[in-house]
């Protein structure tokens, strides 16, 4: 598919960055993006722009006009008010530069369409792949690049991981980046793309189902500019890979407000659900969902079976759990024989063989080990769902550390269900860091894990369901 | 009704607490409690009980025996082997101790029906009210009463508040508890009540909807004692104030397992949903979902109007928040002409007044403040959505200040959305603690918008909907 859909490595990867619209104030956005590229420790080299004519900005040497510089630049970014942008962009096709962001809004979004037209036949005139306007850019942290201008102490920064996001809003880029970082998985690229004049859709799904950092694809979109192209990616994207999409103005009320947003066409409910399912996307229904999907998607293998064992330290939370599995379609897994003498030899004997295994509140971690142990090796189980309410007098770090071990093994998918307040959310933590997915309640456990089996078996359908992506050692780790 | 349900004041409001089981022992269940009773501040007399024969257990005279403590007891709590149980109770009852809670277990739930039998007619013989067994006991923040014997270092204290929770399941108890101290709201009375051999789910419901400082109820039930006298409770507490409820074991899986758990018959799905919907409960179908209900029940006024306004600093959540209004049957506010103009005076000229209003990323305090005084005051608008995104620019602790000014007046439903990680964490316990709700996702509020909606038309069909229901200053705040 080489010539149609742009290559964004220049833009991801860059080795040398212009700022156009850097500045010595610290209120402007230009000179926010340029203290984060410090920040953040990128290496690359850094040009400040600025027709204002300061000797240097920040410390570097500044130049009145892309031209000025005379080098080669992989990425400039530019942060000027709307106006002065086709310029600004011509000037960067005119220096050769490899990508542009385009951060400045005031063009399409408030009914300038115009304007945005200037900036489409200029990126046309120089086949320049221009992100945005109307955007906050993009995000790397390997590359350490970083165009946003939003106040870091604000956002929590997320670990480096497998995970890449693009968002046509903004606004729910920066809510979500946020809560990537307290949903412990790790982030590999972010791509905010506003109103897509240039770069859309296609070109996003394209690059990122190529892109051997990203193991998991979470996509905000409220319309689609290039339909016919999007699915013809698309098509290729999820046999590679899980994409996980949130459309926003799914319904009469949505699309209304999708369209004063970014004036995207939005289209039907029923046009986009029948999409999604046939191109096996994976369709989150909330913003929580979406990231509870990402977080199994990210650590733990494929299955297309779905007996799954629960095991509790609390009876109650067992009983949530078998109803939220039922509901959600998977079955509850029935031990063999073996498993059951196996496990009667280390349980007490209060503890029922049924499922789910109440293993009662005063199991630690040598219980919670030795149950997790039998039912991994216990081939009438395809999952396992681990309750630990650490509530309880047994569960401690230790149970979290043996939870840690086997749910990091990736024979088979486990997901933990464990509410709670500050104690157990330093656990939770603990264990999500190392790539267990940790839920707030079973029903938010089944509901991912069914979305796991229902992936994988449309990867089964369509003929890419590998051994090693069932059994595949892709967590977080290896990424670092 | 007087007579046929239990009085439970004597156990929640108790002057004078005998620990039958009371130990030096610091492991041992009897010691807890009683060291809990020390720790929560407890005004009332303590009086330890012990077989043993220990002159003084913790500081205190010790007793063989409750027979031998010669002065009023109002509430006697059981932690000694189950085997023990039925002669200790006989005791109590010979001593006209006034209410009994059993924490010890070993008995229906693991199959001992006949010595569950013994102690319901130890407690029928002496009319007596008796607690469990199987169970954590009681919790009241207000008389400082608490038999629970969990670590209390692994579960935060909730604060003081509105909604009262009572739970089959203790498990589902601790969990909860922890959640809700962690989601902000404040709690009333806890009731663990395990096995319901003696007081059953009818004599907690009717002692809760009577309960001046209860204002939400909100049950974990696997299963139903008395089901005839459970609806004709509810009949009446259903009309007094909201009561929500999650059903452990609500298919075929979920009720298997439920069995096995408290022996309970858990009953069909269809059967208790037909049941909750007509005696007006409201039904929550995942942990999370009760707290979010409690959340908004406990802090905002009723109301059976349901146009909702949605104010965002962000475009895209915006439009994620439209969908989900629809999606759950609410409507989008239309603005009148009055508040239009109001508002084309104090916002920016970007801001366009049709519904989701996106105010932009830099909309500070003012234009929150500006936002929510004029669509608090205007006649189409009968609820306010507000997505604060503390990553944006312009928010900060004094935008959260100015949602708490307005979310407290309790004209119309206030709810919150907003996403994030520590910073928005930070504001997020702020407006929570001052009684607004706030929730991770635009599905989640509107969810519990929804839920409002609802109960408020039953209240309404039952004419038992007040204007002071509608307009109620019931914020935590009132109850301290």
């Amino acid at each position: 598919m080489a010539g149609k859909y742009y290559n964004l490595d220049s833009m991801l990867k860059p080795k040398s960055v212009a700022i156009i619209g850097a500045s010595q104030s610290p209120e402007k956005v230009g000179h926010i993006i340029m203290q984060n590229y410090f920040n953040v420790g990128y290496s690359g080299y850094i040009y400040p722009v600025n027709v204002g004519g300061d000797d240097t900005i920040l410390g570097r040497k500044a130049y009145k006009s892309v031209l000025d510089i005379k080098k080669p630049i992989d990425l400039a970014v530019i942060a000027i008010p709307a106006k002065f942008v086709p310029q600004a962009l011509d000037e960067c096709g005119k220096a050769k530069v490899k990508s542009v962001v385009i951060v400045s809004s005031g063009f399409s979004e408030v009914g300038d369409t115009a304007l945005q037209e200037q900036i489409v036949s200029i990126a046309k005139k120089y086949g320049l792949p221009v992100l945005g306007p109307n955007c906050l850019g993009v995000m790397d942290l390997r590359s350490r690049v970083d165009t946003l201008f939003l106040p870091t102490f604000k956002i929590d920064k997320p670990s480096i991981g497998g995970v890449s996001f693009a968002s046509q809003s903004g606004a729910v880029g920066s809510a979500v980046l946020d809560l990537i970082s307290h949903e412990n998985f790790g982030l590999s690229k972010f791509i905010s793309y506003g109103n897509a004049a240039v770069i859309d859709e296609a070109d996003i799904l394209n690059y990122l189902a190529h892109d051997p950092d990203t193991k998991v694809i979470i996509f905000y979109i409220e319309g689609v500019k290039r339909g016919k192209e999007f699915i013809e990616v698309a098509k290729e994207a999820t046999k590679l890979k899980p994409v996980i999409i949130i459309k926003g103005g799914i319904t009469p009320a949505g699309t209304s407000a999708a369209h004063s947003h970014t004036a995207s066409l939005a289209g039907s409910y029923a046009a986009y659900e029948a999409v999604f399912e046939q191109f096996g996307f994976i369709q989150a229904k909330s913003l929580d969902d979406m990231l509870y999907f990402a977080k199994i998607f990210e650590a733990q293998p494929l299955t297309t079976k779905k007996r799954v064992a629960i095991i509790t330290n609390g009876g109650g939370v067992g009983v949530l759990a078998a109803d939220s599995l039922y509901l959600n379609g998977l079955e509850m897994a029935e031990l063999s024989e073996e498993a059951k003498k196996s496990l009667r030899k280390v349980m007490p004997p209060i503890v029922n063989m049924s499922m789910p295994m109440d293993m009662a509140g005063d199991a630690d971690d040598k219980r919670f080990g030795a149950a997790i142990d039998v039912l991994s090796k216990d081939e009438n189980v395809d999952a396992l769902m681990i309750i630990s309410l650490f509530q309880t007098p047994g569960a401690d770090s230790r149970v979290a550390a043996t939870i840690i071990k086997y749910g990091t093994e990736n024979k088979k998918p486990i997901v933990v269900v464990s509410p709670g307040g500050n104690y157990a959310e330093v656990h939770n933590n603990m264990m999500e860091s190392s790539g267990v997915p940790v839920y707030p309640s079973p029903e938010d456990a089944a509901k991912s894990l069914a979305a796991l089996v229902k992936y994988s078996e449309y990867r089964e359908r369509m003929g890419s369901l590998d051994a090693k992506d069932k059994n595949n050692k892709k967590s977080k780790r290896d990424n670092k």
